[in-house]
């Protein structure tokens, strides 16, 4: 019955790759970027002690959660507000360029994966506007790769990839992802 | 008073048709999709008992809510996160190709409808990668479109329309979505 | 110490700029928009004596919060969920042409500032589909320009920019924002 099952599942995904036509040499003609840039920013969590220091918050969890611990198993159901520094270097303390702002939630019971919708904000003399991002965070592998929705500003109507890497991570309450952001659309 | 308010509006709407130049004309315009793809996805909300096999949990509520039980009237507020199995057929049984994660919210009071941020994961050896979807679902509408808002991986850069259709509910603990992934944009 | 870190960053951000090709010449090029639509959307949160005129409820709150007051300082970590009339003048009591769905955030604890993920959604005999929208909302400066990532319907495969204007303010129970709808690809 789960052989059956399972068959039946392998044979319409084959039908599905030949109707959709992915294929390696498709792969092959992505295009270089118009624009690319590499940001860091800096997530360190509220958790009930660290009022002064926290970027983030959780704000939601699930029924056997609390909002000043990570829930177990996984944090899943955790949803986090950020307001986080985004610099240049690996540095937490450097001179920010932007902030991110939005939030995550975290989606898996049996695995650490997340979800993010958020912005690159920038407001200095010499870059202004935002990149808009969403898309899942798979923290399994080494790199994930988010949707570039949109952008304003100095990033009008761009799209593109965000390809997260964990930079470090300290406890359950600071963690730093490096995002190597590459346009594809740039106006 | 009321009748001159309508009146207002419906020359406001007339203008704003006018000028906004949609006409049944230029839906003929349609393109056909460069990829297609037919998934369900299947969604067991958490109610306290069901810890082994729930999929999504409540993790917000309004005031007069709580993360067991959804709240009423219409579930209006309540906030799921959700780690879905993606399968080829309508068999929650069938070996998932993916998985659907992410979010919805209801939004209305006075009728059932919400709002879904999510992706569609892909990890298989044969399919890699992630199409991101965004929109408002219309609950009471037999079919509803969402946006598909961005894609990586093999659906690299990707862009299109999600048709949900309700496919089974089961009290407020299942329900099954068919999502018809048209692909407009295609690298 | 702090000294070297910043102009490390200046330096970085130097690089940045030259790299990424970001000139005044090329802002210069910004298209015209292909169809635009002014509307009006209007809030009224839910503070426990409102249940019949709210349009929107605190759903999620950081620890120090609750779901009937905003939070302090600036509303931080609130999570707010909203089916709010949207009209073409700023007439709360004008027919509605549609509805705005989704939610809003607030993100910052030393300003106001807000991220949004929603949809204005129209289902009237002249106008159908909805336009689906992403961004932050620095309440700070005067105008606020959000992505629009796409769009169904008459607004088939849209993309723009929703420019955000701060129409009224009343305590903190009801809010009208302006929204200037700029779409840049049309199909």
């Amino acid at each position: 019955m789960a052989a059956t099952t399972e068959l039946i599942s392998a044979l319409l995904l084959f039908l599905l790759m030949c109707s959709s036509n992915i294929s390696s040499s498709e792969k092959t003609r992505r295009p270089e970027p118009c624009k690319r840039l590499v940001v860091y920013f800096h997530d360190i969590v509220y958790n009930g002690k660290n009022a002064q220091n926290a970027t983030s918050a959780i704000v939601a969890s699930p029924a056997w959660g609390n909002k000043t611990t990570l829930a177990t198993p996984n944090f899943f159901g955790d949803v986090v507000v950020f307001d986080n520094p985004l610099t240049l270097d690996n540095n937490l303390r450097s001179t920010p360029v932007g902030r991110a702002q939005g939030f995550y939630l975290y989606d898996r019971k049996d695995f650490f994966s997340a979800w993010f919708g958020f912005s690159f904000v920038f407001n200095s003399t010499r870059l202004k506007g935002a990149i808009n991002i969403a898309g899942a965070d798979d923290i399994a592998k080494t790199t994930r790769d988010l949707s570039v929705v949109g952008g304003t500003g100095d990033f009008f109507m761009t799209r593109g990839v965000a390809t997260f890497t964990t930079d470090a991570v300290e406890d359950d309450r600071y963690f730093r992802l490096r995002v190597d952001v590459k346009l594809y659309e740039c106006y």
